[in-house]
């Protein structure tokens, strides 16, 4: 069999850092790289500083350069936070019958805030024999998948509680601004009530992903953020709080089934939690038979583990059933460290 | 659609919990029970102790009785831990084609330790169109699956360890017999030589499937078991250690790639743990990029988890591919809160 051929759409720093992994694995080759503006025409070693070796080039094109049929296994679509404003890219790439995963958030369970989108992306995959993938960290491990595999060993589940307590120190100037630090809290909530700053997209997935799983039927989500104001100085890398303004954000987001808030998601993202005895930390705490209180700290750091979980899919999504897949519908995600072309289905290989 | 159709062959203590966890969900029915001996001819409902109400009687039989061609849609198998007694009975399930899960600890990856026995189950599963799924908390969850999900978000894994630390205060004399409490250390290592002390079973399974999933090869697995012994008299229900006698076994594995143990497995299991410091619970500590340190404390007992994970997969073996399937081939266990026929794939039930 030949090795498996993706491409890359966005090399930012998530769409980079998966080029740089592939490029240690064996079995698997980088075939195309897109993106606009400066990077155009650029070899793609170049832009994410490995070494070329005796590979063949790969110079960075538009999306019609790059993707024709069945010119890859797989596309990594790394541009967009919202379904809507992926739902072109993905459709070109189905259509020229390639897989496709994405890092988009609201991709990790299109159908709770775009059902109509979703139906017509499962229609267009199908109809082209392949399958799309939204996933990532969170959502697509550590507030929902990994609730979900939780609950796969209980008779009974009666409160379902994910909190992802994360430091945002690593992070660079664009994180800190979204995320609003150092802003006094006047204006963080002007930003707010404006919608200007970002928070996390991924609740309304995270909690349908979870509700679907088990059977309980979501009536209404609700979710809010908060400014984490700081008591003390507190300096990271990039980002700069003095005492009494903000040094990061709160989410909270629940879930109401039958009335009741059953699944609920806290997830308050900080620079230097430590400096104010904050662990960090990715918690899985449900009440029912029996119950889970479970914890993995330091948490998983975002970056390099959706990085990992977008690559590590790239067996499972060419394997799949064609259409729109979710990490509910497919088998666990896992680290490859062998040879990634033996575990392609030969019926399911693209580029043959 | 009809509800879903269970049969469970052996009412000991996982078959009968099953059967009381099964009786409070929807949109599935016990239509057989299989056992032997004093069990033969009774009310399923008697022996569970659950009133049977308005539901159709279900009287336990032989297995030539109970199990007809497509009278299932799924046998749950709980009589047997290894592969090679378990097969004549998991054959017979088949090819009367309905699909099996098993509580059979080997079963859980069987190819680990019985590939002949493995292929030849695989085809005549193919042959008859069902599958057949061996699954439980351990080997099924805690040391294996629960350690593949967590490699997802992981650039390159360096090293495993899987450690489950737990109580068997609630178990009973059976198992008090089994892991040698309340031997002296001379009577402990007698059985032990005699090959007469069970201890756990699977750590072959879990290794295999760790290592097959993230793509290392296994060249060697060695375990041994050692006595847990007291300092202090401890007293459980149904055991007594008095101090220098035995309160415990304690299970090491571990599993070599390329000359070095990568994947290690460490299962402690005594009566009453607390009464000397020892903290319970389910460890996954994986080093590499990024390292996992991840614990749920106090461990998921076992009798609650395998009963939950073997009825929680139902609906999973139901619209599997035929074959041998395993943890690693199927969508991520999750509880069933809602009509477990609503999960079922219309062209994969059998009692239409």
């Amino acid at each position: 069999m030949k090795n498996v051929k993706v491409i890359i759409w966005g090399l930012g720093a998530m769409g980079t850092g998966m080029a740089r992994m592939l490029l240690t694995k064996k079995g698997v080759d980088i075939v195309g790289g897109i993106d606009i503006g400066q990077k155009l025409g650029k070899s793609i070693y170049e832009i994410v500083g490995v070494d070329r070796g005796d590979r063949e080039e790969v110079i960075v094109g538009t999306r019609d350069e790059v993707i024709t049929e069945k010119s890859a296994d797989v596309v990594l679509l790394c541009t967009d936070s919202f379904t809507a404003k992926a739902f072109d890219k993905i459709k070109f790439v189905l259509e020229k019958k390639i897989n496709v995963i994405t890092t988009a958030e609201q991709m990790a369970y299109p159908k709770a805030q775009e059902p109509e989108i979703t139906k017509q992306m499962d229609e267009i995959a199908k109809a082209n024999g392949v399958s799309v993938l939204g996933t990532g960290i969170n959502p697509g491990l550590i507030m929902d998948l990994l609730v979900v595999i939780m609950t796969g060993c209980m008779q009974n589940v009666e409160h379902v509680l994910s909190r992802r307590v994360n430091s945002l120190s690593p992070f660079g100037p664009a994180v800190m601004e979204e995320q609003g630090i150092g802003l006094s809290v006047e204006e963080f909530n002007e930003l707010k009530s404006n919608g200007k700053l970002a928070g996390h997209v991924g609740f309304h997935e995270s909690i349908n992903m979870i509700a679907d799983a088990i059977g309980w039927k979501v009536d209404k989500i609700e979710q809010d953020m908060e400014p984490i104001v700081t008591q003390v100085d507190r300096k990271a890398p990039y980002g700069f709080a003095k005492a009494g303004d903000v040094a990061g954000v709160a989410m909270k987001g629940c879930g109401y089934v039958n009335g009741e808030k059953l699944i609920e998601m806290d997830h308050p993202q900080q620079i230097e939690p430590e400096q104010v005895g904050v662990n960090t930390g990715d918690y899985v705490i449900i009440k029912g038979t029996p119950s889970i209180n479970m914890v993995n700290s330091p948490e998983v750091e975002g970056g390099i583990g959706t990085i990992a979980m977008v690559v590590n899919m790239i067996p499972q999504i060419i394997n799949s059933r064609p259409g729109v897949q979710t990490m509910l519908t497919l088998p666990v995600p896992r680290a490859i460290m062998g040879d990634m072309k033996e575990l392609i289905f030969e019926d399911c290989k693209i580029v043959k």
